[in-house]
């Protein structure tokens, strides 16, 4: 590791301690490198504008942070374990190459606001990734909802067969529940939408800083304006930022749980393109749906990583080592979260139902519903009307056929009633 | 337990199954009674509009419902273990009352959606609760931000003493949380603001039900429009509601944690009026901030209500009874977190600074920092000025004041500069 | 509320507050009231032996203590609001009756050692619960795997058709899963077998207390040495406890899913008594498998109790009252997973199997990893065997019969060799 | 990636898919890729005895195998994505080096009991290594109770000043609660010590595999029989090994809190060596106990791999791709909790307490206790000593000493009998 920033003359370094004071941070931080470049740019900028650098501190600055990241992405520049973490990292580049331009660069921040900053932007970039993906997905949804509402499909209550439905019923359903986690990602995104740079240590510093340039320069909506909340809102941002990604990755683990079901044999409602399944090591007639399998699971890595920032959150305020601990987190739910979400759409266009299957599932004690409805249409307290179908529930179905059933069921969102302009309308305002 | 509604002949009911089956629930159904009472109300309404039920049913049903919400107010109508849950008492009641009209009373919608716009209607109205706390929180914080803006209060990171701070930066902190724990819960609160009534049992039914009436007429923002993802939005609302309450919850913790430390003997920085404070059995000198502890303790309660729904939440689409299991969670999370955030805002008004004890904790070197970034200002590289200000670090202090430090703190939101009005404005705007 | 055991005269007390002190804690004390009196006339013994009582005191704490015990069993005694905690209305109690006896109760005791004692012989019932339910699931597992030793099954991975499997290695596989949780609630029940009375707050007193005499008389293993690890162990215990519960409803979360699947129309391989299952209120035709479902959900309820306790334990060392916080967890997450448990046993010994509907749903292509080792056994290097199978898996069970592939599954616990004979010996064991 | 062993001819592979099925999968591999090769050696071994590889087959594997185990530590194999997993990569290499020999090894095993038998043992080695650890940690905490029996130090609860203490009673304390996490961590040890190698994928084989060498072969203490439930323990011993894992950093969350609070500058009880300390970016005068605080976050990561895996047990008996997400989880886990136990004994071993401080803190009030129990021995009902106390508690240390105290302290395990001996015979029988 290279000089620590803040390292005292005759305190001995330990190996082993540093190492455990390291872990992967500086791995880490190559996922929100960019970003850090990104606001040390605008943080120099804001130094000048008050004077601390020169015109010419400026340009050699902006020069060399533009270097850097292209250096970075071409693996010209490699953050590793030779630097304490990505902060330090540039400020020590910015040093060899500049001299005293990069010792002024730290200037009234510290790597407590440098961090905030950077991880907000990374936050904001994700969030708007989530609700892309949300509104893709709703937006496959609605167009197989309409093109298929009328496709017959058994409709389950407690995996038990219930009453006759419609793949549009099933596909609308989606498309409702991916247009509210594209409304939730952008309500979260718009609450992390505030610039924590210029805030320090949570102290602010004795120097007006242009946080209104920072702010403006960056894309932010605000100001995070309290240092002591700029150091509060750590963690507490990333909770709700996976809050929101958790929204949409445990609707996926209900849609692959219904996609598990729907290509099994027993089911056998849907057949999956061959790409999206994998073999067996040992037996070799195998062909299983690991991709579905694999989005059910992705909620978990969200989860989990919500556990590791809330366990962590339990402080007083001001900073702590601690919630260091947050940066891996957020990498690891957002990076498998995503990863589930951007195959999604695709998997979802390509699904392909089978009809005769579907059609077989509909059995007649599914019109029960139907008939007891009717009879109290026709004035049979609904009570009594039940009873009665139930009495009979095996012959109900006599003469009907799935078709009649969905075009009767016109209850506002029913097969019969889709609604789909609403959500269209929804949809159409994201 | 009296008849059930599904019952059928010749089928033995083991006790021992249905008490399993009953759980908690009717009680708990308590909770959410009165909602599901005045959605009965509404669904009344609606079947009257499309002729299911005459004007003299409608009137006898409103009439029995609103005896009925009466009744279990005043405790002269019991719900209890007689009934299976509450939505059967509902109906066993008005059928009791006025035979024909009660047993129609279930036309058109199942036990499903009923629960649903019961609990929907409560969590509105819990998430409101939310929000308008946590603006009384925000506003205790910001009037005393700006009464205390000038009292100097020893400033700290990982618990170690960093710079002079101000109670004003303290409370501009907690102000700038509540502010957007406020907006969470508004945003919260317009997710699921949106009326699954009439979507039966996630199939909707063959009847035109009038759900824009009861939409309009239960005062939801919108109609939820597919009755499948009125199933899937169970659990998936409560989980959003639960986040928004702990966004409040965590941040109370960590204001708990800030006050369980000053009010220690070692700190010594805040006064607890006395009712504040418990004993203990055996220690006759002790005076404890239960009060304290029990709020920190207020979000665990909220992430085990979390953790239970989420739990639940790994299943196929539509009903499953596993489901119930989110009326307990909601009821015991707001429980906690709302007993919580109700006494914070007296607690936080009523609450002493101790002057003495906190200019005494700010010792020289919390001004290193200052000198630091003077030097910068001064032209010197900041972090050469850094090393030299650590080299001195003992002296630093020299001939400086709290005052002096906190009036030079002029970085936009610090303590020379705090902005009270960009936060006063965000609150309004609440 | 009676007066307070630490009230100190001048300090006014607030409604709201001493409510939202005592939350439901004297409710959650009734579920130790029985254990908290049987720890007082251990501890009184104890006091007696030290020479702080004398014998007729003692005789009539053990009396009055009896007598408690007695009313509160048949409903004379209602522990409710009125005492601040079970605690002190055992010491209210004592005093009403004895005078100076009952005020000499708490000599040498905190409430903290007294609710420590009380949890912990309750914990200490309940893990021998989970334990003897477990055992009773493995015998279950045991006998129906030895009687369906060669019922053909369809073996599932990824809830694909794999390969031949029966109803005796299913059982098997939970036979040996609960064992497994029986062997864990025991260890776990060793674990917290300990004596934390006579601890008092965490520091011991200035009293040769007679812990040995507690221990036994009390029936703990050992005694809990450190009074500051008495405190530690506050949550850790209840954790503990819980993680073993969980081991055994995960189990079960794992059994209901395989029920679930296997009692729906498309399965078919189960039928229930109808005693397990209910209605709908809306749709005649209905059976649904609550009872399975509820208990799927049951390790949610198990998972939310270990959150809530986890969540609390972020505190330094001694008493908090955060720590209140784990007496309802441990409440709800026993209380739900022992009743999911007890009704266990039976369920499994009652389910039937549809052999009809199990053979047919095994198909051909399930024979084809017999077929490659089949090849392999003759010399041909596996992944050849294997190629070749799956070239042909459609046609690999020309001639093949469940049963002889069940025979032939010689591995050792699989089918043609389950080895119940070991796993009755560790039952046996147990 | 190279060629995948299942592959089917014809069947296109789309690179997306297939990077979001690999996931880190083949890196995380390498944590567990040297016991998959022992394990395999197990296997080949195995195979030899019943025939189905020659002698120079199996001398071969065994070569090769041993071969590969020494490149991959020195490098000259590297374990990445041209790999689908480590299985695979095993069986390439034997085949590439081997022909036909490698393409026997698979016989009569499938990746789902390979992945099962290397993560077994690698849980096996974790789970000694906190077993060790834990021991380790209980050795320094007895003998420095032992050394520092009589120091003086203020006793708290809720952070409030309470009675005298002990370091020796604060280190007992430790002392009995890691003492309790080795048990726990060999209790968990033994109830996963058992080999699942030969349960293949979940069904076992037509091959009567010698189970029963592998499992003496491989040092597991049983063999797991049940091939059924060798699949559903996968995640449930990752769980209870985590849980363990987790009782020993819930334990060092607690005694990290402790030492925050101790090296602050209110309290100053502890200095900790400078190494253990780290400076600040801005704040020149900063040394932050950044390893306490990271210490204190471990547990976090603990348990947010409890979570990953608890969130996925939601699945039918068999094995289902989102188990994969449990190798992630214990790498996490245990890489975290590991890697601060490691630091703690030696962090103990040199914290030095600042005896004037400690002295400074214990004010008169704290006798109150040992007063009104010493008027409760001289025959005042407690209850009244203690009113009597608690109205004089200001005066109570009139002439006492923190000496005096700590030696009357003679209740079993307090500072005046702290009982090493007994926690001594228990590290002794770890």
């Amino acid at each position: 590791m290279s000089d620590l920033l803040w390292q005292k003359p005759g305190v001995e370094v330990d190996a082993r301690i540093q190492h455990f004071l390291a872990g992967d941070d500086v791995v880490l931080d190559r996922e929100f490198f960019l970003h850090d470049i990104r606001a040390s740019a605008a943080h120099a900028q804001g130094l000048r504008r008050i004077g601390i650098l020169s015109d010419a501190e400026l340009e050699g600055l902006e020069r060399e942070l533009a270097q850097l990241g292209d250096d970075f992405r071409s693996g010209a520049f490699v953050l590793d374990e030779r630097y304490e973490d990505g902060h330090s990292a540039i400020e020590a580049r910015l040093t060899e190459r500049l001299g005293d331009a990069g010792r002024k660069i730290h200037t009234g921040r510290s790597r407590n606001d440098q961090v905030l900053v950077a991880t907000r932007l990374w936050l904001k970039e994700k969030l708007a990734r989530v609700a892309s993906l949300s509104r893709e997905v709703a937006k496959v949804a609605l167009d197989r909802a309409q093109v298929e509402r009328d496709l017959p499909i058994p409709g389950y209550t407690h995996v038990q067969r219930a009453v006759v439905s419609s793949a549009g019923m099933w596909w609308a359903g989606w498309a409702e529940a991916f247009i509210d986690d594209a409304v939730r990602a952008a309500d979260t995104l718009a609450l992390v939408d505030c610039n924590p740079l210029g805030t320090a240590a949570g102290y602010g510093v004795n120097l007006a800083l242009d946080r209104e340039h920072t702010t403006t320069s960056l894309g932010f909506g605000r100001m995070q304006v309290s240092p002591a909340y700029a150091q509060l809102s750590r963690g507490k941002f990333e909770l709700a930022a996976l809050e929101a990604l958790g929204s949409a990755t445990l609707d996926l683990r209900r849609i692959a749980w219904d996609l598990s079901l729907f290509t099994s044999a027993e089911f056998g409602f849907v057949a999956l393109p061959a790409q999206y399944t994998t073999g067996s090591s040992i037996m070799p007639n195998k062909r299983n749906p690991d991709v579905i399998e694999l989005m059910r699971a992705t909620h978990a890595s969200v989860a989990a990583a919500r556990t590791e920032i809330e366990q962590l959150l339990s402080l007083p305020s001001g900073y702590h080592r601690d919630l260091q601990g947050s940066k891996g987190a957020i990498f690891h739910g957002f990076g498998r979260g995503l990863a589930a979400l951007e195959l999604l759409p695709a998997l979802l266009a390509n699904l392909e139902w089978r009809e005769d299957r579907m059609r077989a599932a509909i059995d007649p004690g599914m019109y029960a519903t139907d008939v007891a409805v009717e009879a109290a249409v026709a004035g049979v307290p609904f009570r009594e009307a039940y009873r009665a179908a139930a009495a009979g529930a095996g012959s109900a179905g006599q003469g009907r056929t799935p078709e009649a059933s969905l075009s009767a069921r016109v209850s506002p969102g029913a097969a019969g009633d889709l609604r789909l302009d609403a959500l269209q309308a929804r949809w159409e305002a994201l």
